[in-house]
């Protein structure tokens, strides 16, 4: 059997080098969320159907990857499903869907936030509230794979349930500044308020449609204001209503601008100007943060999903054009659909494969090129290897990582090994050096060779690591 | 909608507690791989399922997850299948197995060596060999839950392929060694090879069916000597032949002894011989290492997977009783099934979930009880909180994890919240304290209680942790 090799579409294989570049990206995300107190958690990559549909709009569902019951699924199929694609084939699309649930019963998660909502729910007895976690998983979805959009990718989310405090927001803008000085790369935050959306669309006689109002403004970024402007009038909006509010949720003028600007239009909507003390109140403790990324109020800002009720959150690349590498929000009734209602939480996603393509164009992975392995000693045959051994383990016992090529091949091949591999150091013992026990260690950048005792040997590799 | 909250049986939920356990394991095992110059990879959760079938057996296939192929898979279902269903519904476990393939693609990973062969036949242009990698990504069995058996768990493997050296399957030994040294576990090592077991089968006049040979001595353990002899005779083996190994395979005697009997009952096989000589020499190897597990020759030990060629280890607890918590071998050919024959590996795999439950039994995890926080700051009020949240940073950049109660609620709340998430450390900044410019820091464990001027707290709380 000679089989052609390949994986399915949207996903990717990480070799050594990139494997490393995650490890940093993902330990340095992590690290900062435990610096602030939070915890990780980790959940299935399969969940029920049951917990994961219905919860990310039709079009999210139909990305949802379903795993086919094990063993005899047919059987669980009615045979009035094949009567009718029998009799109307040009019907399989709706057939399909329906069928779904008779022969799979579970899928994978499609995110972090639905899955961290359902633990919460079924974990509600053994968990001290607030809950501070954080969750660095993969998520599936069945996208049509494009440049950087995978079906297979890692969310990095850390939230904190059960309380209502806005230093909570603001903690976490704080977590987004640490994690991109971490990362040494420069940023925006945006934020906005659903609250203060609500507002803005009740006061122009939007607000019973806050839905289409909302997603026709969260295309802003790819479409442009004149397209949401004509997807609003679709669905209804009076000209009237659309010119009162373009002016306000323009991006012109400072923060103070922009808060003045809603001070006045929101002046006869109770949600509006909760909304809008929200907004003020978060803006005014994180003035007392020594912030190294600059914060944006951003009126067009909506983000899609529907769970969201106060702050929402988007942070920008200024080093490279990309969407927001990092988002979230306030949600006031996450754990609701699973039966628990009132309990407000708010977070935020790191978008780790933006994050990393970002890093690369910027050269932000330049300090981590070799492999891992600091020492190879070069294999002259059994005998010399027996004595490379226990130096490797005294090295290694000091914490220096090595490995001893398993074969005696030729001398050229083994230092290409250590080339390709960006190994720094080799070190060489053949017969001579053995009778003289002394090692024969060659630094591969310089190419400076020297002697060195056994017995100096830890020691002396030692100080150069 | 108010939704009952579960997850898919045999799955489970990691909270705080068993997450930092498991990062202390897969962290330290992570370590030892890197200590011996072993580089990470990942692949996809999906494979194909043309990569994944075929591999397992006719049992591990059935174990397989597959997935349901998106949008409108049944317009992919052939119309007799449909009939052939509605006219013999008694069939439908035979068809389900045949529509499988119309209706799914790609299937959830089974094991971490098929896409590691996969892996390096995808990429051998960017690969030098001998190529040291290792993996720990979970995987996903369609087994029927029971105890320590899970749907979803984790795999560790190591693993060089490309080298035919012994040296491999010795260093393979040190690192199982020192993984379970740094556990603080005591475990034996046991080593076969499968020439060894060719040799045996042919010279008893078995040789014909090494695979039932081999799959009824797998069984040893848990069926005893009488069943498997029993499946001998059943496969076709007579009962000279079972009489001649029994006493050679027996475990009595030292290892030299069982080199002894193999010496004399292999003399007539080249098969045998060469595993006799890679099993002496791989024990005069690691004779040379200070090793602190024993090792021992185990003649009855088969392993299941037919992919394995050469040396065969598995790992016991001494501890606990349980099955191995370790186990690999040496396999000749595993990249041929995907065209790139003749490329030797060899390799162990890590059991994370049963050495968890040693570590458990052992209380092997009694130093990692706090949840990583180190420091609560009680709210007592947004005035209090604005001097807290400088003063918490400042212990952050020291690198102390701590956190501001979010809500200025009552202090019992708030103490019981440090009780509960075993958090070390209170401190306290009230009015008094505030206009004191001094914290009042309160240890958990003595409850003694301190007051510590602002200026001083980074360096004082700096010195205890």
């Amino acid at each position: 059997m000679n089989q052609k090799t390949s994986i399915p579409k949207g996903t990717r294989d990480f070799g050594p080098v990139p494997m490393m570049r995650r490890n940093y990206l993902f330990d340095t995300i992590r690290s900062v969320f435990q610096l602030y107190g939070y915890m990780p958690i980790e959940t299935p990559a399969m969940e029920t159907l049951e917990t994961l549909m219905g919860k990310y709009g039709e079009e999210g569902d139909k990305l949802i990857f379903k795993i086919l019951n094990s063993g005899d699924f047919a059987s669980g199929i009615k045979p009035e499903f094949f009567e009718n694609l029998l009799r109307n084939p040009e019907n399989s699309g709706q057939i399909s869907k329906t069928m779904a649930s008779q022969i799979s019963e579970k899928a994978l998660r499609y995110d972090l936030t639905v899955p961290f909502a359902r633990f919460v729910v079924q974990h509600r007895e053994e968990i001290t509230f607030p809950f501070k976690r954080y969750q660095i998983q993969p998520v599936w979805r069945a996208d049509r794979p494009q440049k950087n959009r995978y079906r297979e990718f890692y969310q990095c989310d850390v939230d904190v349930i059960g309380s209502n405090s806005l230093l909570n927001e603001a903690e976490l803008i704080k977590i987004i500044d640490e994690v991109f000085i971490r990362f040494g790369l420069n940023i925006v935050i945006k934020l906005n308020n659903r609250k203060i959306l609500a507002g803005l669309a009740e006061v122009s006689g939007m607000g019973s449609n806050l839905t289409d109002f909302t997603v026709a403004l969260d295309k802003l970024d790819k479409i442009g204001m004149e397209l949401v402007k004509k997807e609003w009038s679709s669905k209804g909006f009076s000209n009237d209503s659309i010119d009162l509010i373009i002016p306000v949720i323009g991006n012109t003028g400072s923060n103070s601008d922009k808060l003045d600007r809603l001070r006045d239009i929101l002046k006869n909507s109770g949600t509006g100007q909760k909304g809008l003390e929200e907004l003020e109140t978060l803006m005014k403790i994180i003035s007392g943060f020594d912030l190294k990324c600059s914060v944006e109020i951003d009126l067009t800002l909506a983000r899609g999903l529907n769970y969201y009720t106060g702050a929402i959150i988007e942070v920008k690349s200024l080093d490279v054009q990309m969407g927001s590498i990092c988002g979230g929000g306030r949600y006031d009734d996450l754990t609701g659909i699973f039966g628990m209602p009132g309990v407000s939480g708010v977070g935020v996603s790191f978008g780790a494969d933006r994050i990393y393509d970002v890093l690369e164009q910027t050269n932000g992975f330049t300090a981590l090129t070799h492999t891992g392995t600091q020492i190879l000693f070069l294999n002259f045959g059994p005998e010399e290897s027996a004595v490379c051994m226990p130096l490797a383990d005294q090295l290694r016992s000091a914490g220096i990582s090595c490995e001893l090529y398993p074969d005696s091949t030729k001398i050229k091949k083994q230092m290409q090994y250590a080339d390709q591999n960006k190994i720094p150091v080799v070190i060489m013992i053949g017969e001579t050096e053995r009778n003289a026990s002394q090692a024969s260690v060659k630094y591969m950048s310089s190419g400076e060779q020297v002697n060195i005792a056994f017995s100096d040997l830890t020691n002396a590799i030692g100080k150069i690591f």
